[in-house]
């Protein structure tokens, strides 16, 4: 029997037999099907097709140096021959906490966990412990992970998310327990009044307040230093602490993109590209609030291990990624995504397109308008939005072999140069072009009528 | 300046300024400093200070092969060669996939995520969005991951724990929102008509009862025909899902523990070994069920992505591992373990002291008493006694060079031969000797006082 030549198409039709959807993860879900990756070195993917392209979503923003880093592979390669995990403890793990923990002045201790859905939950809960209350405040239409706390809200539309005084508490799966709901405050970003109003009513109960100080989700623009100075000093007053979500924007500064305000959180989740590539996840932050895990304290208020929390490849990869992007390469690495900002506002304006872009660092996000939106309801896409913004991107995909995240985002690796860029900004470019008319078209009928 | 030697106590003396209590995981603390490893292979696994210990534990039940397994590394080496994470699919995504679901009649679909815990909450989860019901119920005393839920009366002793016919919701974690306790029902595990009173009060509410068929903190016995039976026709009675927990027992049987029952579970949670020695999680079962999650559905009951999950490096390690984990190599290790625990008994009757042992393929725990326990009360230990069970591990861990789980567990690996089992028996004699009068002193003040 001859064999036959494997394809996207051949391999996702023996996926869906065994997959829920024939995919792992729906973020890589792609119509008529997902694409499998033959090979992957620095910025570019091939596909099992053969099909090279060029890759500005870094998986969900986690290589900061692309694919198959040279440096990350040689250690882990080494670190292979003697083991991936152990039930005693290994030197890496203290290395790399002590090397995290140096980056940013209020991160007195550190754990790692598997994911930063962990990282978040674990967070949560270690601010429960601290504080022995129960409630938690998170923004309104913000992604922090899947843990059902703080996916509340995560995805309100016009239809449900009710009076913006007091965003509605809104489960995203079906059977939510209404407890969750219960113990959740909905603020919405950067709405200093509001959001205080909605704390007050809630100050006996709150546990911690949950910024991610630039929701990427929630439409990539940073939160004010006015708010998160409010929401610090309200939590001083209230026996609650400030926390930060900075899985995704760690990557925006050296010390993460909470070097930019003058006030701290207590405990700040991370993730992503701190695994060099490997699954991770890790929480930061007081001395005093991370002592609720410490098995030398009795009572013991948070329990918590993981099987393969801190394992040694992880550690390996996430330290020389870490290592790697020092102050020196966090400033190149913003700087050439600051290029590819300007060139894609050039191409813009050359093909006179409703579109804008906000972002932060390394990472930038195209919305389909002519200005940037501020809150999470000026950014949200109504389904002609989504619609030709899908047609932007599967422009970019198929035409201009661009990868990016499917909310129009691109997260920059080091890996990515100015020939890249180009691509990027041409690609861009005839994209605006091909899809203009009806760029204008939604725009028009949306925000004109 | 003359480089110091490194020592475990060094380390450990750099870990405590920048990890709480010193360590990542609270499993690997050990007075007066955990060990720090400095090489591993196949069952031996080398520390900082030079000292070589056999590996009972293997990183709780998560290397079936022992470390560094030559057919893992090798096609680990070659897959970092193309990368670790895309955000594209993979095709080892779809082939292990496939291999799983093949190894159990019920495992129609499946879908990865990074850890234990993850996939009990993605299970749970799954369980509410199909049934639209909230509260779940679990054993006492059994863990299930660090999601809140199903950490409920996780640790339930004899001053809280309450009347059996009706067992306390004990929170694990300071802060556990009252919510989380309203939304649980705990059951004596194996106890047929108590369990289904209990799971009668709250018929109209339930989502699934969750099952770890061979629990290894309840005592690690097995759940029998009846009550697993009981379970699932009470389930099939009541609009509610019989879920399991087979992140641990999965090694007992070439299709896991589900094997040995006539009916079979609607989801099981998976993870440790199937990782191959990475990061891993994952919950497989019924077609209908799974939907919950298919991209293509509208609604989407529940919208569930990770960013490293189905990596395509825990899926190589993964996918090797199981495959040579086949029925021959089950019925192999599961016989080893036989024979270890047979010989063990010889020490027990040599040493004439009060141990017993309970277990299931190739895992086993010892408990300090003569008769081996069948409920959680009855396994649950004094604080003497989990005393005198620590000075025996010490005993074994620093004279016999043996490494165990905390709890007296043993989870062998395929590394683990004849030699090693000689070792492990002769050591636990010399163990039962060495602390022989105290576990008699013990064993007679707490049972025949």
């Amino acid at each position: 029997m001859r064999k036959q030549k494997k394809t996207n198409a051949s391999i996702y039709a023996d996926a869906v037999d065994v997959l829920p959807g024939g995919v792992s993860r729906n973020t890589i879900f792609h119509k008529p099907y997902p694409h499998y990756v033959a090979g992957a070195k620095g910025c570019v993917v091939t596909d099992i097709d053969g099909v090279e392209r060029v890759d500005f979503a870094n998986n969900m923003a986690s290589l900061i140096h692309g694919h198959a880093y040279p440096p990350i592979v040689e250690a882990v390669t080494k670190q292979l021959q003697i083991g991936t995990a152990y039930t005693l403890a290994t030197e890496i793990e203290v290395r790399y906490a002590q090397h995290l923990t140096s980056r940013a002045p209020d991160f007195d201790k550190i754990r790692f966990v598997n994911s930063g859905t962990e990282a978040v939950m674990s967070m949560v809960k270690a601010a429960r412990a601290f504080t022995g209350k129960s409630k938690i405040a998170k923004a309104e239409g913000s992604y922090n992970g899947t843990y059902d706390y703080v996916e509340v809200s995560q995805v309100s539309s016009p239809d449900n998310w009710g009076d913006i005084d007091r965003p509605n508490r809104n489960p995203l799966a079906y059977g939510t327990p209404q407890g969750v709901l219960d113990d959740v405050v909905v603020y919405p970003f950067n709405d200093i009044e509001r959001t205080l109003a909605l704390l007050d009513e809630n100050a006996d109960d709150i546990a911690c307040v949950l910024i991610d100080p630039i929701p990427h989700r929630v439409g990539l623009f940073e939160a004010t230093d006015e708010f998160v100075e409010a929401i610090y000093f309200w939590t001083r007053k209230n026996n609650a602490l400030m926390v930060f979500d900075e899985v995704i924007t760690f990557r925006t500064n050296y010390g993460g993109a909470q070097q930019n305000y003058r006030v701290k959180p207590d405990l700040t989740a991370l993730g992503k590209m701190i695994g060099g590539g490997f699954p991770v996840g890790a929480f930061a932050g007081r001395s005093d609030v991370m002592s609720v895990m410490d098995p030398n304290e009795n009572p013991l208020r948070l329990p918590h291990s993981g099987t393969f929390s801190a394992n040694p490849i992880t550690m390996t990869a996430g330290y020389v990624a870490m290592k790697d992007f020092d102050e020196q390469a966090v400033l190149d690495l913003n700087s050439m995504t600051a290029k590819a900002i300007s060139q894609i506002r050039d191409a813009i304006r050359v093909a006179d397109v409703p579109m804008s872009i906000s972002g932060s660092g390394s990472m930038f996000r195209l919305h389909p308008r002519k200005t940037k939106p501020l809150s999470y309801r000026k950014a949200f896409q109504t389904p002609q939005e989504k619609t030709v913004m899908t047609k932007v991107l599967d422009h970019l995909f198929y035409k201009e072999n661009i990868i990016m995240v499917n909310t129009g985002t691109c997260m920059f690796s080091t890996a990515i140069g100015q020939k890249e860029v180009d691509q990027l900004s041409q690609g861009m470019l005839n994209a605006f072009k091909a899809v203009g008319d009806e760029l204008n078209k939604v725009y028009t009928e949306t925000h004109l009528k």
